[in-house]
């Protein structure tokens, strides 16, 4: 069994016509899922809602708890992609389990968006890697030690 | 020849990942109509990308000069829902012209969004009903003088 | 109330991986219309699953037949294009109420579909016609009496 | 960079209203992938539109030969479902490639399907599996030698 964990960020967005702006709501991991018809058992659990930017390290540390409670040794962590790189590497030295976190620039409940291939990557990335904390996002596998994410490209790209 | 003027609104609004909120941008509905396999003309022409909340007399003006000019007798205009009643009402007494206002409460660029529906709505209703200023959402067609915008039921209706 | 009879035809195709080919299947529109978020009460009746070039005059009875047992003046009929406009035809001469027959050249579960185009287009102009028979489609509102389909160009056109 | 060879099946497939039927048409992968807004390049190259229940021994063995006149070493195949896991034995002994076979049970071009997940987990698993031969379907990495597809569940399994 693969875990979800939520947290947060874009890829949660929904949009509130009467107050006429965006904010983060019920997680719609599960419901794209269904589509993809999947063969292997998957669990989504809310953690949290929260912007990326607002999350602390005791956020952090809840995300981490969460981790380590889990049954499971293969994790997939939403998360804001603001800080993605700042948690990943606050999970860093969780033995025996593959971590990956992904997320989306464009909200999953959008036409167009990355959040079901990101979170496709996730899940695949979660089976076939070791033990580690990884970054899945936009067909790309990153290490969240030496990646950053590039605001104005709208990327996670190596730091040079 | 259908005209559809577009003015912004929640239908238009996009999502920058960068600031992380939510903008009016281009429309999509010139985008939107191509699947519907369109055996009529239909132009569209953007007037302006605002927030109806921001909309003033002047603009409402602009609109007016807009579907006065034009040489289509069968006129649509997209537009944010919370003064969309009020640009009705300023748009009244314009002779020979069908004109129809709607819009959307979710964006456009969603996958589950009313957006779609209200336009091929709105172009039907602009062929079918005599000259006048008519609102077409979510199904139903209204009249500008004795409909407002029930906010927190998200929905327009007869005024009582 | 308005009233949606399901026929059958492409509107309503699915397809079966086990089989490798594509049948009607049940009709999708009650799930399309629920982000279209109405405010006017729709009711989706299904009369029968037929690709329209099987239909048969018992089969255009029995959909004349539901219609006039409906308690309600405004009704959509989804029906496949092939042979829309004679079912049209032999639905001339119910008293008093309007009958819109729409399908789509594209299945409704398809991504890029005109079928939610058509339906709307369809119970728009169930609300602003007088009775009577039409066709709406891809944007038009057809009389069946002067009708074709041009199976090349796959569109509804007045027969010259 | 990482090359993708369509060869047909389910994913490929389109609606010809003309002909009421479905076909494999061009494939949609390289449209899907837009919205994933890639980091990576991907190359999409067509090596033919086959039913794969259609696929002869020819047919493999000039999938064969374009993955090996590939400069690439990680290579996704999208294939018909049926014979998939013909073909995946078919391309053993690659050396230093890791190629992954996908495609789908919902064709691409649905609303809700499977394809876009299959293909995001098929490009992740050819950049962290070491060279070989896999199938990635609904959110499995399977061995070609040790699967079979289950037709009535319309899903792949490890052969017993």
């Amino acid at each position: 069994m693969i875990e979800i964990f939520t947290t947060g960020g874009t890829i949660d967005k929904v949009y509130f016509d009467a107050k006429s702006n965006f904010q983060i709501g019920e997680s719609p991991i599960q419901d794209l899922l269904i589509e993809a018809n999947l063969t292997i058992d998957v669990k989504v659990t809310e953690v949290m809602r929260k912007d990326s930017l607002d999350m602390t390290d005791e956020d952090r540390a809840q995300i981490r708890r969460a981790i380590e409670a889990s049954g499971s040794t293969q994790v997939v962590i939403t998360h804001g992609t603001d800080t993605m790189v700042q948690t990943g590497r606050a999970l860093k030295g969780i033995a025996g389990k593959t971590l990956v976190l992904t997320g989306a620039m464009q909200p999953a409940r959008f036409r167009a968006t990355d959040a079901l291939f990101n979170v496709a990557s996730a899940l695949t990335a979660a089976q076939t890697l070791p033990p580690g904390v990884y970054i899945a996002m936009n067909g790309q596998i990153f290490d969240p030690q030496n990646t950053i994410k590039n605001v104005e490209e709208n990327r996670f790209e190596l730091r040079k």
